[in-house]
C-alpha cells in the first residue's frame, strides 16, 4: 500500500527528496517554511503543497497603505495619579517592533480612558491626546486612583515571522500584513491570488496558512516579559475602525474598545464568552468565510484543490461552524501532538484531513532541546508522538498523514527514517479499517459540557503543553482513545434537549472558566434539564469545581447530583460529614490517583467516598434518582487515569466496567473493527507488556514490545 | 509575693487545698465545674469566687414558662421537588434533644421557605404548615427544584450542658435554659440573684459563666455529623419573636429569617458583617449590657464583686465595645491557650484582668489524650502553654492567673506542682515589671486591619486549634509577643484617618473573609486613603489574598502597592514577569518558611522576590513611592517565621533589623523593661539554646535550658 502521505521536500536533495518518496510511499510532496520545491521534484509525478500564508509577503504594497495594516486594542500599563495631572505613553512596555500606535481621527473615537480603581470611564473632556508627545494627558485625575487608556495599533510585524525572526535571530526585513478588511486589500489579493495559481502551474493543492487573522499574540518590549498575552482561540486581532463600524451597522450596535480590553484581562478562551464577544466572533467569521470563499473560488478555477492549515492565523475559519462548508474547502491540515488535536481534524466536515506528525523536521525541538542534531533522539521522540496519535487514529479516521521541515535533517538517523516508514504502513493499515466500517463502541454515550460546546470541541485554545493546567484538556486527551461515542455540548444545547442523546456527562473546569460554565449555571432552566435527566437515569461526572457559580444555597451548582460540594469559606464553621472510604471492587486500576483539592466536603451522607485526602473527598460516587453523579477533585493524565475515567464512565452508566474488547492492563488499549475482524492492540508504555483481553470469541492473550501495535485476526 | 492566683478549690480535700493555696501563693479560691467549696474552705481566709451561669440550672421555672427558652432559626435540609408537591419536616437532620419547633402563631409569621435552585421566596399562600405532622407542604413546587424552610426552634438543652453531658454519658436532667429578652425573666432573675447573693456570703467574687447568650453550636442528629455549626462569635442564639419585634421598633425596619439563615451558611465570623448584622449585635449588645448591668448591680449590693467570664455564653457581652463599661463588671477572667488570649484578656478595659491557665486540672485533655491519668505528662504541657502565654505576658500585662478544675488529681504529680510553684513566682514577677513602667517597644506601630477591627481584636471567633486554617491566628500569635505596639482597625477606622497613627498594616485571609476585608475594598476612598499613605511613607504586609475582591483591573485591590497580585483564571493567557530571587542578606532568619499558594504573580518588574515556588512568588517586597508593601502567600507561626514576620515588619518601616534588645536566636525572645533595668530573655524550644542580646550597656550572652527564662539586672 502506498499514498496517504506528504513528503516535505527540498530542493538540492532531489535524490533524497524521491528515495524518500520511495520508501514511505508518498503521493505528495510539499514545501515548508524555509524550504522550495526544484522543477526536477515538481516534475517527480507526485502532487504538489504549496504553502501560501496570504496576509503576509507583501512588503511593497503595505508601504503603499500602511493604513491597511492589521491592528489590535491595547491597554496601557496602569498608571497612578499623585495629583490632578496624569500623562500616559500608551505603548510603553509593548514590543515596540510590533506595535505602532493609530491616532488617525477615525481611531481616536475608539480609545476610551479608565479610572480602574473607581472602575469608572473618564469622561472624553478630560483628556487629550499629544501626537507628536505620543502622549495622551488627563486633566482632572484623582490623585490616587489608577488609570488606563484603551488604544488601536496596528501590528506591524506579522506575528508568526516575528516569532521565528526573533527566536531564529534572523536578519532580514519584517514581513507586514494586511487586512482583508478593506476593499482595496480585497482587489489586491484576488488579483495576488490569481498571479500565484499562474505562476505555479504544478501546485496541485494550495495551502492556505491559514486564512487572515493569527492567534492572538501580543509582546512587551521588556525580554521579562516579551510575551504578554497568547491565546489561540481568540479574536482580538480582528479589530479595525472599518470592522468596528460595520459591525454596528450589522449588529444595531457599538461595541467599545473595553468590550475587548474587559479591564486588562482581554477574553480568554478560557472564561465563557458574552453576549457580544460572540457576536463579535460571529460578524468576523461571516467575513472570514465569505471573502475566503472568494479565494479558494480563484484556487478551484485553476484546477488546484484549496487545503486550510488549522492552526496560526486560524481565526476567524471556526471549522466547527457550520458556515464552514462555504469555504470549499477540499481539505483541512493540523499539526498534532496529542491525541484530541487528531479528533480534533477528525471531526471536521470536509472531505480530506492531513495530520501533521511530530517532531518537526528541525534542528531543535520545541522546548529548544537537541532533536536531529547532536545528542537528539528523533526516533524516540517519532515513538512517544505516535503513541499519543495512534489511540485516537484507532477510533476516528483521518485520510492523509506529513511530515513537514528540512528532509535532509533525516539522512543522519535511518533509524527514524525506518521508523517513519513503519509508522506510515500502519497508518495506512489502520485507514483501511476505518474504510471497511467503524469500531466497535461501548454503550455510553459521553457529552463533554462546556461553554464552546461543538464548536470548539475537543481542544481548549492550544496545544497541550500551553494547557495542561486545565483538568480538561487531559480529560479530552483521555477521551480520545476510549471506546466511547463523544460529544460536546454547550448549554443552550442542554437547554434544547441535547441530554436525551447522552448517557454521561462530564464538566471539567475551575469556578467562572468556560468549561465550567460560569455564569451559565445561574439558570434554573438548565438545572432542571440536567437534575431530571439525571433522576431518570443520566449520569454527571464532576471534575475540580464543576457548575461553581457564586450566589446560591450550593456552589456546585450540580451538588444535589454530585453528592459534594466546595466551600469558598463561608462554610468553614459548619461541620461535615464524615466518612470512610467505600470499597468498589476493581473499579480503581492499580496506580490510578487523584490529586486532592482543598475543601471539598459531602453535601449527603449517602456519597460512597471512593478516594480520599484527609478528611476531604478526593473521588465520590452519588446516586441520583436512577441516575448517579461522580465526583473528582482533579483529573490528570496517566494510562492508569485513563482506564479510571473509562470505568468511572461504565460506572456512571449503571454498566459493568469489565467488559469484552478491553484489555485488562491499562498501559494496553484495543480497538476492534467487527467489518474487517481484527482487533489492534497497542502498548502506549515505552515497557514490554501482557494483556488479556475478553473477545466473544475466547480470550486473547498477549505480550507486547514497548509502544508495539499488534493487529489481531480474529 | 504571694497572691494574684486563684485555686480551685475542692470539698473533701480540705487539707490538700489550703495546703497548694499556700504553696502556689493563692488569695482566692474558686470553685468549678463539678467541684464546691466545703465551709472549712470558705472560712480559711481566702477570697472566694463562685462560679454563676445565670440562664441555666432553672429547670423547675422553665417547666411552668416553657415559650421563655432560648431559641434560633434554622434551616431544613434541601430536599428536591420531583413533581409539584413537596413535603419537609423541617427539624429533620438536627439533634432532637436541643431543638424543638417553635410552631407558635407569633413564631410561623418569622417562617420562610425559598427555592434555593431559584434562589427564590415561596410566597405564603404556596406553602403551609402542618403542626400535627410537624410538616411543611409546599404546593405548586417546580419538579427538580431545591426547597428549604426557615424555621424558629428552641434550644431545649444548654449547650455548655449538654456538651459535658453527651461528651462524659451523663444520666442527668437536661439542663434548659431561658432568655431573659422576656420581662418575666428579668424579673424572675433578678430575685434569683439575690437569693443567690443571700445563700453565698462567704463569695467575693462572683464569676458570671458569661451573661445570656451561648456562642453557635447547632448539633446534628446524626452521629457522622453531630457538629452541624460552631462559631464562638456569632449572634443566632439570640432571636425570639419578641426580641424580633423589638428590633423593628428600634431600627425602624424588620430583620428577617433569611437575614440570620443566608441561604444556609448563616453569616460566620470568618466572612464580613453585613449592616442587618451589626444592627443586630448592636442590639442583642445593648440589650445584655443593659439587663446585665441590673444583675451586676446586684451583686454589687451585697459587697460582692462580678467578674465575667471571656468565653460560653459571652455572645452580646463584647468586652471591646464601648458600652462594656456600663456593665461595670470588676474583672475579667478569660481560659487562655495561646498568646493572643493573653493580649485579648489583657486589652479589655476592666480593672482585673485574669487567666485561666492550661491543663486544666481534669483526667484527660481537649483531644482526649491521657493529662492527670496514666501516661499522661501534665508538667510538660504545662510548660508548652506557660510558653505560649509567657511571651505575650511580658509584653501586655493582666493582674491574676489561676487554674481550674479537680485539684486533687495534681497529688500524684509532685513536679507539676513545683512547675505551678514556679510559674506561679515569675507570673507575679512578670507582672511587677509592669507595675514599674512599660516594657521597650520597638518604633513601628503596627496595625491589623480587618472587618471586625477593635470591636474583635486578636481573635478570630475562638481558640487557636479552632481557627488554624486562617493565616491571620497565625500572625496574631506571633504579634502577641512580639515588641510593637499593636492596634486593629476596620475599614472605617481607615477612612475616618487612622492610618495617620500606624506605621505598618498587616491584612491577611482569603478573598471575602472578615480578615481580608471582601467588599470593603470596593471603595475607592478606602483605597485613596491607603494608597496615599503607603505613598507618603506607610507600609502594607499583604498576606494570602489581601484586598482581594472581583469585579476590578487587580485581584488584589492592593496589588499596586504590593507589586503582587492573583490570577483567578480570566488572566491565564496573560504572561508573567520573569524574576531571580533578590537576597536582603540577613532580612531571613535560617528555618523560616513560606507556604506558596497557587497562581500569584508579579504585577511590577521592579518587585522583589524574596522567596519563590517555581514560577510563583512566595515572599516579594515592592517599593510604592516612600513606602513600602509586602506580600506572602502564606503565614504559618513557627519561631523562625515569628522573626521573619519581627524583620519584615522593621524592613516595611524602612528600620534596621538587627537593633539593641532583639535576640540573635530566634528560638529565643527578650523584653527589656527600662524602669526596672531587667532583661527578661526567654527559650520558646524545647532543647538549651545560646542567645545573644546587644543592649545599650553592651552584649549579653547567655545559654538557656529549653523553656527556660531568665530575668537579668542590667
Amino acid at each position: 500500500m502506498k499514498g496517504g502521505f506528504t513528503l516535505p521536500g527540498e530542493a538540492g536533495y532531489e535524490k533524497l527528496t524521491l528515495q524518500m518518496a520511495e520508501k514511505w510511499g508518498a503521493d505528495v510532496i510539499r514545501d515548508s517554511d524555509g524550504t522550495t520545491l526544484s522543477q526536477e521534484i515538481l516534475d517527480a509525478g507526485y502532487g504538489i503543497y504549496s504553502t501560501v500564508c496570504v496576509i503576509r509577503d507583501h512588503n511593497d504594497w503595505v508601504g503603499k497603505h500602511p493604513d491597511m495594516q492589521q491592528q489590535t486594542f491595547l491597554m496601557s500599563d496602569p498608571k497612578m495619579a499623585d495629583h490632578d495631572q496624569l500623562a500616559i505613553r500608551p505603548l510603553e512596555g509593548y514590543f515596540e517592533e510590533q506595535f505602532r500606535i493609530n491616532d488617525s481621527e477615525e481611531s481616536l473615537v475608539w480609545w476610551q480612558v479608565f479610572d480602574r480603581t473607581a472602575d469608572r470611564e473618564v469622561p472624553g473632556e478630560s483628556w487629550s491626546y499629544d501626537k507628536e508627545k505620543r502622549t495622551l494627558f488627563i486633566t482632572n485625575a484623582i490623585p490616587w486612583h489608577i488609570y488606563t487608556v484603551n488604544f488601536l495599533a496596528y501590528r506591524i510585524w506579522e506575528e508568526i515571522s516575528m516569532y521565528n525572526h526573533t527566536t531564529n535571530h534572523w536578519d532580514k526585513e519584517h514581513l507586514m500584513q494586511i487586512d482583508p478588511r478593506y476593499p482595496q486589500v480585497q482587489e489586491y489579493l484576488l488579483k495576488w491570488m490569481e498571479n500565484w495559481c499562474e505562476a505555479h502551474p504544478a501546485t496541485t493543492v494550495v495551502r492556505f496558512t491559514s486564512m487572515f487573522y493569527n492567534f492572538v499574540w501580543i509582546w512587551g518590549q521588556d525580554e521579562r516579559r516579551r510575551n504578554r498575552f497568547t491565546d489561540w482561540g481568540s479574536y482580538d486581532f480582528t479589530v479595525s475602525p472599518a470592522a468596528l463600524r460595520e459591525f454596528e451597522q450589522n449588529h444595531g450596535y457599538r461595541i467599545t474598545s473595553e468590550d475587548f480590553i474587559n479591564k486588562g484581562r482581554l477574553h480568554v478562551t478560557h472564561m465563557p464568552p458574552d453576549e457580544k464577544k460572540k457576536d463579535w466572533m460571529d460578524f468576523v467569521n461571516d467575513f472570514v468565510v465569505e471573502f475566503g470563499s472568494r479565494l479558494v473560488d480563484v484556487v478551484h478555477r485553476y484546477g488546484k484543490q484549496a487545503y486550510v492549515f488549522y492552526d496560526d492565523s486560524w481565526v476567524g475559519v471556526e471549522p466547527y461552524h457550520k458556515r464552514f462548508s462555504q469555504f470549499r474547502f477540499d481539505g483541512i491540515i493540523k499539526a498534532v501532538f496529542s491525541g484530541y488535536e487528531v479528533r480534533l481534524s477528525a471531526g471536521v466536515p470536509v472531505q480530506t484531513h492531513e495530520i501533521r506528525l511530530h517532531p518537526y523536521l528541525f534542528p531543535t525541538g520545541l522546548g529548544g532541546e537537541e532533536q536531529f542534531i547532536g545528542n537528539g533522539d528523533p526516533t524516540r521522540k517519532a515513538k512517544e508522538f505516535w503513541t499519543n496519535v495512534r489511540r485516537a487514529l484507532l477510533r476516528e479516521p483521518v485520510e492523509r498523514i506529513g511530515l513537514g521541515g528540512y528532509l535532509h535533517l533525516t539522512e543522519p538517523y535511518p533509524d527514524f527514517c525506518d521508523y517513519i516508514g513503519q509508522v506510515v504502513d500502519e497508518f495506512r493499515r489502520i485507514r483501511s479499517y476505518h474504510q471497511a466500517g467503524r469500531p466497535y463502541c461501548l454503550k455510553p454515550r459521553v457529552a463533554v459540557l462546556h461553554s464552546w460546546g461543538s464548536l470548539r470541541p475537543w481542544t481548549l485554545s492550544g496545544h497541550f503543553h500551553e494547557t495542561f493546567m486545565h483538568d480538561l484538556i487531559h480529560v479530552n486527551e483521555s477521551l480520545s482513545g476510549l471506546p466511547f461515542e463523544v460529544s460536546f455540548l454547550n448549554f443552550d444545547d442542554v437547554r434544547g434537549g441535547a441530554l436525551k442523546n447522552v448517557d454521561v456527562v462530564i464538566n471539567a473546569g475551575y469556578a467562572g472558566s468556560a468549561w465550567s460554565g460560569g455564569d451559565a449555571w445561574k439558570d434554573e432552566k438548565l438545572l432542571e434539564q440536567v437534575f431530571q435527566w439525571v433522576y431518570e437515569g443520566g449520569a454527571v461526572i464532576g471534575i475540580g469545581e464543576p457548575s461553581a457559580v457564586e450566589g446560591y444555597a450550593d456552589y456546585f451548582r450540580l451538588a444535589p447530583v454530585l453528592g459534594v460540594d466546595m466551600d469558598t469559606g463561608a462554610k468553614v464553621c459548619h461541620g461535615k460529614w464524615q466518612f470512610e472510604i467505600t470499597p468498589v471492587p476493581g473499579l480503581l486500576p492499580g496506580g490510578c490517583g487523584i490529586s486532592p483539592r482543598p475543601k471539598r466536603y459531602l453535601t449527603d451522607p449517602d456519597t460512597k467516598v471512593l478516594m480520599a485526602f484527609g478528611e476531604e473527598p478526593v473521588l465520590a460516587a452519588h446516586a441520583f434518582g436512577k441516575g448517579k453523579g461522580i465526583y473528582l477533585a482533579s483529573y490528570e493524565i496517566t494510562p492508569e487515569n485513563t482506564r479510571l475515567l473509562q470505568n468511572l464512565i461504565l460506572y456512571a452508566a449503571g454498566q459493568e466496567w469489565n467488559q469484552p474488547y478491553l484489555t485488562d492492563n491499562p498501559q494496553t488499549e484495543c480497538t476492534y473493527f467487527p467489518d474487517s475482524h481484527v482487533l489492534a492492540v497497542i502498548n502506549n508504555s515505552p515497557a514490554a507488556q501482557n494483556t488479556r483481553i475478553a473477545t466473544r470469541d475466547g480470550n486473547v492473550e498477549l505480550r507486547l514490545a514497548g509502544f508495539e501495535s499488534r493487529y489481531l485476526e480474529i
